[in-house]
């Protein structure tokens, strides 16, 4: 019975890797640094390595596999199966990871976009199972998305859908990493909550969130941290960029009226309530009464393992492309 | 052989309806008034005898026609088949058009939301034919839009996916009819065009403008006649709402990455050509280069008959649901 597989979660530090069951059961796990530039072909030697060590760990063999899947950042052509362009990637643009894989393990492998694997593995294993539409938005460094409507991951012409974080919330707003202003991640992502204590620090307030943070980095970490612990300014940004995100999930539900909304990403370990609090009133403020009852918000299920859940959910798959009703 | 159908267009001010065939060609077509409150049933007996009249007027029978599309405005539960809440259809309300429109013709009755039924006109009549991923935005009184993904219509858990109008574009701007602020559509519909330039006069701006609109009603019509004419004032509002209109269409670029967005309603009627360009220039900075490479921006190629022809659609759309890839 090929009732296991493999889900390998690439991001731009390292690379994690499980085999486990079709039900989402982890049954191991390994890691490895992701090497970059002139070290790829020895990165993707070191990643079969760990993958033949994981099968020989569970005593799984080859026949009872169903295949490898692989979350990635950046827009991966399922079609080419290829490694794509990604600031977190350097040097691996273009690698053929499909075919290097698929001629070593003799298994199917299905790549994408690391944020379309999380909403597959939600939909599969986590809090999306059973219903037709999921949007999953993950809030880190950046903010990211997969969307599924009609049980179908949408990934658009040239597989860039789901770019939830440069949907324009402010026109004329702050600058984003991607060149333009004003884009959901320019407010609320791990970056933004930084970069916006750290202007509030340059402009004189918050002293004792200063003090608080001296010899420290100014992460969303640190201010989340000093947000639980009470400090006002740490707390007033956090509840600023949560109003900020519900806004861009209140656009969500009524563009596309999900059933549900599932949150995940880093920002969230850190949040104090308030932040979560602020999101959900202004998601509720901008989104149509319909579209607001229509969905749950709720966060991740699947916790720190939606990366390797998500890449193990594509091995299953329904076989007709990624149409999930049948799942 | 089933190769005709009927299209319904149920609007504020009028029903239209035409008799068409598989191909999108209309062999007849009429008009009448909408009746609302309590003569909604009048109505309906007048649209029942109409329909009639058009069988006899291009002589086919009840077994040549394959059946009955509806477009109406609002969320339309098009498994209920009943007429929804909708500010344009006073007393309309849980009218069950479908139930009664079968029994007496015995054909299959398929309804939706106007702009969705635009969607499903343009994917089997019109630009986007052979596309997988169409959006279909209508910019009049209001913004309305029309979303297909991988060769599905997106309706939503509740019937109100694809309110486009009603994304946050300017959070804390403008006031929305919705009740909302800061939507798209408090900033490119025609309402909006015409509240800007009120503004404007209001604040003693625009002096050529007031005199050119003396004893007529500021719409966007007029201001768009205006600025066809070189009114300054005019042409700068539509470039204004162009701008906003691009920013929108920028984000739903980013976010479901189409091949094809086309436009539709009535202010590209009158609007200066510079209200497209800025709308053009606004969409390519706010999108990302993969995504608005993937996608043209084009007008709708059904013309008037967008709204008749969209619910003729709806009679030729694949048994299945709405998958539309058959077709």
């Amino acid at each position: 019975m090929k009732s296991y597989g493999i889900g390998i979660d690439i991001g731009g530090t390292k690379i994690s890797m499980v085999i486990g069951t079709a039900k989402g059961r982890i049954l191991a796990r390994r890691e490895i640094p992701t090497l970059k530039h002139r070290h790829v072909r020895a990165c993707v030697q070191k990643l079969i390595q760990n993958l033949q060590l994981l099968m020989r760990e569970t005593g799984l063999s080859k026949n009872q596999l169903r295949g490898i899947g692989i979350g990635i950042p950046g827009a991966v052509n399922r079609a080419k199966g290829i490694v794509p362009k990604s600031p977190h990637l350097q040097g691996w643009k273009n690698f053929p990871l499909r075919r290097v894989l698929t001629r070593h393990f003799g298994l199917p492998v299905e790549m994408t976009n690391d944020a379309n694997a999380a909403v597959v593995g939600e939909k599969i294993f986590g809090a999306g199972r059973g219903k037709q539409h999921v949007i999953y938005i993950t809030v880190s460094t950046g903010i990211g998305g997969g969307l599924i409507a009609h049980d179908r991951l949408i990934e658009g012409k040239s597989f860039v859908a789901g770019e939830i974080g440069h949907m324009t919330i402010v026109s004329g707003g702050n600058r984003c990493p991607c060149g333009q202003s004003g884009c959901l991640e320019a407010y609320a992502s791990g970056t933004a909550i930084a970069a916006d204590v750290r202007r509030k620090i340059r402009q004189g307030q918050g002293k004792s969130l200063v003090r608080r943070l001296a010899g420290k980095q100014v992460t969303a970490r640190e201010i989340g941290l000093a947000a639980r612990g009470g400090d006002r300014l740490a707390l007033e940004t956090f509840q600023n960029a949560g109003h900020y995100l519900g806004i861009g999930i209140g656009s969500l539900l009524n563009l596309l009226n999900p059933e549900i909304v599932i949150l995940g990403g880093g920002v969230f370990k850190s949040a104090p309530r308030a932040h979560w609090q602020a999101m959900m009133r202004s998601a509720k403020k901008h989104a149509w009464p319909e579209a607001y009852r229509a969905a749950r918000i709720v966060r991740t299920s699947l916790g720190d393992s939606v990366g390797n859940l998500g890449a193990l959910a594509l091995v299953f798959m329904p076989a007709k492309s990624n149409d999930l009703a049948r799942s």
